[in-house]
């Protein structure tokens, strides 16, 4: 185990979101309020913890999927522990757990929320929180690799454990200038996603904060009842943008260098737009009669279907209130969650379409046994490590997530509430049904249960495996040995 | 395809579901019921119509695995419709879609019925609904091998599209033993748990249909409170039969030739019974200050989660009432189900191991990537092909579950209804909670769910891809051509 590079990657994650805990307080300034002298506080504290950190460089430049996993699980670890101290120390949180969740939520781009009252936040506290969101879509781990200098070559893997989906692409040769790349079309759809609201007369505070929240496909709102109360051209800009930013991001690499056809030809966007599609259908169909017209059952059901399905977490009207078969589709979205490669989470529909491919071959083998043809997307053939690694990803999902009910049930909450509670935190989608629907809040739970759902939003945003590793023994066999693995 | 063998052994089927159908006969006489005359006519029925297609013997005895998954599919619809045949043409059920349901429902061992009234039915028909149990059980294909000579060699495939489990495993050299092993075993445990529900005073009709519904971990009662009303002793007789009904097979047979060491190393068995354990304990605790005392917790607490895991499906309370975490552990159980090789439902507790086992590897893959470990289970590696094929399962399973789940919530009710429903149908348990609790019934889902609700039994019960063969456009492509594969 290379402790030495892990230390100084971390410290690297602290200077860096020192520098960000700078924005709030900017925000703080322009709106006069005092909460501003925590968020530099706690920034002068990364950046002086990470100095320290790095100060040395690393004995060795080994990185294997260990450490990656391990960096990873711990920066995150990290980010949300330092990123939730202005919350708690300023007040404006003043349980620690809470505070916690609260950031939890927000790095891993959930968007649940333990504050029955969002207004009442200063503008630094809502705006740190959306930017949170903004942090974790594409993950601050790639952002470090798309700024520092790291050379050793190994480095895939740990964009390898931070980036969502069974297997990472390379777009470029040089994993610095994928990063790069990533960044620069994130950064820039925000930015178009900005304008388009602020054509829509919002607030420039609003459009911004909003535009984190679409883009990290986080959910957190900086209005009580999130996005009800907005006009339907601004629901239409976020529905749209909400889609947008949950496609796979090597379909905008394509379409950037003109592409056009490999992009549109990939399997998994594909897909994608065929659910939303037959599921805004559904939808639309099942709330008309409760609905004032044609248009507004549109917008409500591409609305709630784009929010959830990338795992946003925005909400157009109170679903909790829609047809049992609406809630349904919207259940089953939250587990088949946006693409590979985005900023939303969920299982992936490009898992869902390996699974599928799987079970057709599956039975294909009952009629000739003897067949051995190999599963293809996109035209190429799976790998059957890629097979193999998304069924147990499956499993294990369905085994936290099962465990996770049950130990958020002690609380005696009903079914329902327990049952969409953890698939809301585990798919980092934000509002669930019922005690957790779209007008409650998780403030209610048990410290205990704020705890599972923060483990559990955790082990979504990271996809499980990098997070689990820091429970297994030989994860911290000789992590404070120095020795380095030789294998 | 070699369609002449798949007549030949529906023939046969039918033959043998019309030799059964006189033991309600014979009830009817028994208690001077008019019924008695609508089982006659089916039975007639079956005998003429299984004579035809027996006269003539099949061209082949080829007989590959497509072949044995279509002639059990086939076979289960057949024994399905003309069992419902009596319940329906007497009008004791009315309507067609309902007593097709209650029959599909007894020979898949569920136990979820219809009927509000159960104990308005006649003797001859509550003894037919719970024999189907008894039949169902160890299945009329098992039954067939140890019965009817049939040479060729590849009649394995019968029995492994018609067991449950991850993996057939022959007892002895020959299937046909291999077959009457098992019916003799079944038998003999039948007429035990009869003789000791005779020592606590139960009356025979009771103590026989009570037995079927353990022995084949079915469910049906003849009272409408289920096991309420039977004394403690009567219910801790009947929370050992299933319990015992829930073991592999096999176990009795290493016991019953003196391996009782190699018995008791069986994975399966100590997983299945330590997870009973578990459950029974943290039941106990969570209900002990809702009864009357320690024994009435811990009867009740062992009757639930005996019944449940072994998906049987009787109820000595209304766990519906029960605290949400007792409820919550009882629909785990419903997903794990008995051991393979018994005659018990859910996903089993072999599978879970091998998914277990899956997962640890994973993370040990993470911390080591180049071991290449076997996954090993009673001492012996898994084969590559089980370890796929349980992966496989399990997600079919999960997507033909929330599959039927969104269909059932057209009716409207609420989610744990939907969902406990579908998870009580195809695990083949019996009751649900809430609309589908133990004092509650089947009987008002719209006719569309109940077909759904049918598809799951029988997909639970012969383990999903025999029945969706029969949904593969291959699986009929030559089934009228005559022509034997080749392959």
């Amino acid at each position: 185990m290379n402790s030495s590079i892990i230390r100084f990657i971390l410290g690297n994650v602290l200077k860096i979101e020192g520098l960000l805990l700078f924005l709030p307080a900017i925000v703080s300034g322009i709106y006069f309020e005092n909460e501003g002298i925590y968020y530099i506080s706690v920034a002068a504290v990364c950046i002086i913890l990470g100095f320290f950190m790095t100060k040395k460089p690393p004995a060795s430049q080994v990185f294997y999927l260990k450490e990656g996993c391990i960096t990873t699980a711990l920066s995150w670890i990290l980010l949300s522990f330092f990123g939730c101290l202005p919350f708690y120390l300023s007040g404006e949180i003043p349980s620690f757990a809470d505070a916690l969740f609260e950031t939890i939520s927000g790095f891993t781009t959930t968007g649940a929320s333990i504050l029955s009252d969002v207004e009442a936040l200063s503008h630094c506290a809502l705006f740190w929180r959306s930017f949170t969101h903004w942090i974790g879509g594409m993950g601050v781990l790639v952002f470090l690799l798309a700024v520092i200098p790291l050379s050793g070559g190994s480095h895939i893997n740990l964009m390898r454990a931070e980036s969502p989906g069974p297997s990472v692409g390379k777009l470029v040769p040089k994993i610095r200038y994928t990063a790069r790349i990533l960044y620069i079309i994130y950064f820039a759809m925000t930015v178009i996603e900005v304008i388009f609201l602020l054509l829509g007369r919002m607030p420039l505070f609003d459009a911004l904060t909003t535009s984190f929240g679409t883009a990290g496909t986080g959910g957190f709102g900086i209005k009580n009842d999130s996005f009800v109360s907005y006009s339907p051209y601004l629901q239409w800009v976020v529905t749209i943008f909400m889609i947008l930013f949950g496609v796979n991001f090597n379909a905008y690499y394509l379409l950037l260098f003109g592409k056009v056809k490999k992009a549109f030809f990939m399997e998994e966007v594909r897909a994608y737009f065929i659910i939303i599609l037959v599921s805004v259908c559904i939808i639309f169909f099942n709330i008309l009669n409760t609905c004032s017209g044609i248009f507004e059952a549109l917008t409500h059901a591409s609305f709630q279907v784009g929010s959830i399905i990338t795992t946003t977490g925005f909400s157009s009207t109170d679903f909790d209130l829609w047809p049992k078969t609406s809630q349904t589709v919207l259940v089953l979205l939250m587990f088949i969650g946006a693409c590979a490669g985005s900023t939303g989470g969920g299982i992936k529909v490009s898992r869902f379409i390996v699974l599928a491919k799987t079970i057709v071959k599956e039975m294909n083998g009952y009629i000739h046994p003897k067949s051995i043809k190999k599963i293809k997307m996109d035209g190429k053939p799976i790998e059957h490590d890629v097979v193999r690694s998304t069924n147990v990803y499956v499993i294990t999902f369905i085994i936290i997530f099962s465990v996770s009910v049950l130990a958020v049930s002690l609380d005696g909450k009903d079914l329902t509430s327990n049952f969409t509670a953890v698939a809301a935190t585990i798919n980092n989608i934000g509002p669930g049904l019922k005690a957790v629907g779209p007008t409650q809040n998780f403030g209610h739970f048990s410290v205990f249960s704020k705890y599972v759902l923060m483990f559990d939003m955790m082990a979504g945003r990271l996809e499980l495996f990098p997070l689990l590793i820091l429970f297994h023994p030989a994860a911290w066999k000789d992590l404070f040995t120095k020795k380095i693995s030789k294998k």
